[in-house]
């Protein structure tokens, strides 16, 4: 089996920037884009949490990446590099490194960036593996969780809930899921590039459950949101599924949308920022605690016991 | 127990600098010291790997964040901040999360940085963490393991092995060991503050061994290096230890001294500018294959079976 530096120079150093020094010295150097914040973000995916032990090791490189992604995005960021800690167990061998480093640069050349550096360690027995993103944004636009305003409506962009049918089809609790349910849950599509400065007042991802996504704006903001459960958007694939699954789409999270913040006097604007990718208005944010509270079609109140995930 | 959330309030959002927004947001927002190079690294600990599971909390963190630390000083550079990944095994309670808070409390206000960021998950078994640092330096004055010269002279920060010594009392090979070696495996010092710019010509930190590491100069440089192991600095408690440690003291790393190449034009200025910090001066390098050779007092060359540690 290669060693540590050979595995490096094999199958990482060909991703890196000029900022990753060919990856055989201590840290990077990055010469940040003048007149520019700098955003950053770290996202960590371990076997058993978050992926399965047979999940192709391509898919898991690039969900690994697009978590983070995602997180650029719903700070109006574009990214600049990442650094990447791996932990390996014994049995990992060539195969699997050679199917992960071609994921991780199948995501640079799709988002257009570079390795910057990272760290390898043997694990004793799971998969453990972190990324670093680094992205930018012009100084003072970076969105938040924190700036909704009353009467600001509530956009998501794509579909929510095809992640949560895919998680149930791939540990087998589900027979018969299109496969497209599948795919948006082994690798989602970051929201990047949507020009939302000065027209959202907030932004997060939907990475933990829509409710309890949408709950952090609230928070954020001291106010409450009141979504219709009929106007939260689903695939065709998943529109099948019906009431039954709705739970699941408004709690598991993995969707990697965004949730935003948007003044009505700027709906039009906020339309035209966001171009091809499709946005839909779920509801508004009013004054009130922070609470999100989901209505059903006739308008009552509709009560889940849990709202997303959360590690302990 | 506290969920995700409320730890994080807890533990964390009091470290976070303003850069961290509260860590209620989906990334930190870092304005670029202006004219500034940014210097970016990240480590890893795991449980069982790099620390063992009865110890210190705080020091668990300190060491943790030293390791970064430590390759920030081997750049050159200086600390702004750092991101946080913990995966917590359901048995990690209040008190251990508020003994390893605690620890990365002290050492920010030991070497002035703040808390960017992070992510925390569950972990089935074992703890896994890393901190990503972000630190600083003038551009084009960042050190790297490139530039040894033929001629350069070796130095050496500090002592080298105490580590060695105290990693085998911690894990129960020795006996009656003195505690300031024990402390020494459990809580190096990164050499930082050096202003060895346009002085050194490469540099490295001694995290995987001396001889491995040293070997890295000389892979980057394209030198052959020679050393001497009766110049090797011991500590006086290591020191007790004899010839039967000198492998073990050359080759187990976890010092975090800084290995130096420095011409011998320059020797003074070098001397002037370590102040208190002790350098000693170990060998040279020379034209020739990459590798290093250690020679005994009376001249002949030493053989080792392996030169540091190596990750697979």
């Amino acid at each position: 089996m290669a060693d540590e530096f050979s595995r490096i120079q094999t199958y990482f150093a060909p991703l890196a920037g000029p900022e990753g020094r060919g990856l055989t010295d201590d840290a990077a150097v990055l010469a940040p884009p003048p007149g520019r914040a700098l955003i950053l973000t770290v996202d960590q995916m371990l076997e058993g949490v978050h992926f399965l032990s047979q999940d192709d090791p391509a898919l898991i490189a690039r969900k690994l990446l697009r978590r983070s992604l995602s997180d650029l995005a719903a700070m109006g960021a574009a990214p600049l590099g990442y650094l990447l800690t791996t932990a390996l167990p014994p049995d990992i061998g060539e195969d699997w490194l050679a199917a992960f480093s071609h994921g991780l640069a199948m995501d640079q050349a799709e988002y257009g960036f570079t390795l910057f550096g990272g760290d390898s360690s043997s694990s004793p027995q799971h998969i453990s593996l972190t990324a670093t993103l680094i992205g930018h944004t012009a100084p003072g636009a970076a969105l938040g969780r924190n700036g909704a305003k009353p009467g600001d409506d509530i956009f998501v962009t794509g579909t929510i809930g095809d992640a949560a049918i895919g998680l149930r089809a791939r540990l087998g609790a589900l027979q018969n899921v299109p496969d497209a349910l599948v795919q948006r849950s082994l690798l989602p599509t970051p929201r990047l590039g949507l020009p939302l400065a000065g027209i959202a007042n907030a932004a997060i991802d939907v990475s933990d459950g829509l409710l309890q996504d949408l709950g952090h704006l609230c928070a954020g903001a001291g106010l409450a949101a009141t979504i219709h459960a009929a106007l939260v958007p689903a695939s065709p694939e998943a529109a099948t599924y019906g009431p039954d699954f709705l739970q699941a789409r408004l709690t598991d999270g993995d969707d990697y949308e965004l949730i935003l913040a948007v003044p009505p006097a700027l709906r039009t604007d906020f339309l035209l920022a966001c171009g091809d990718t499709p946005v839909t208005r779920i509801g508004a944010f009013a004054p009130g605690p922070p609470v999100v509270t989901v209505l059903d079609a006739t308008g009552q109140k509709m009560a889940f016991p849990k709202s997303g995930w959360r590690h302990f």
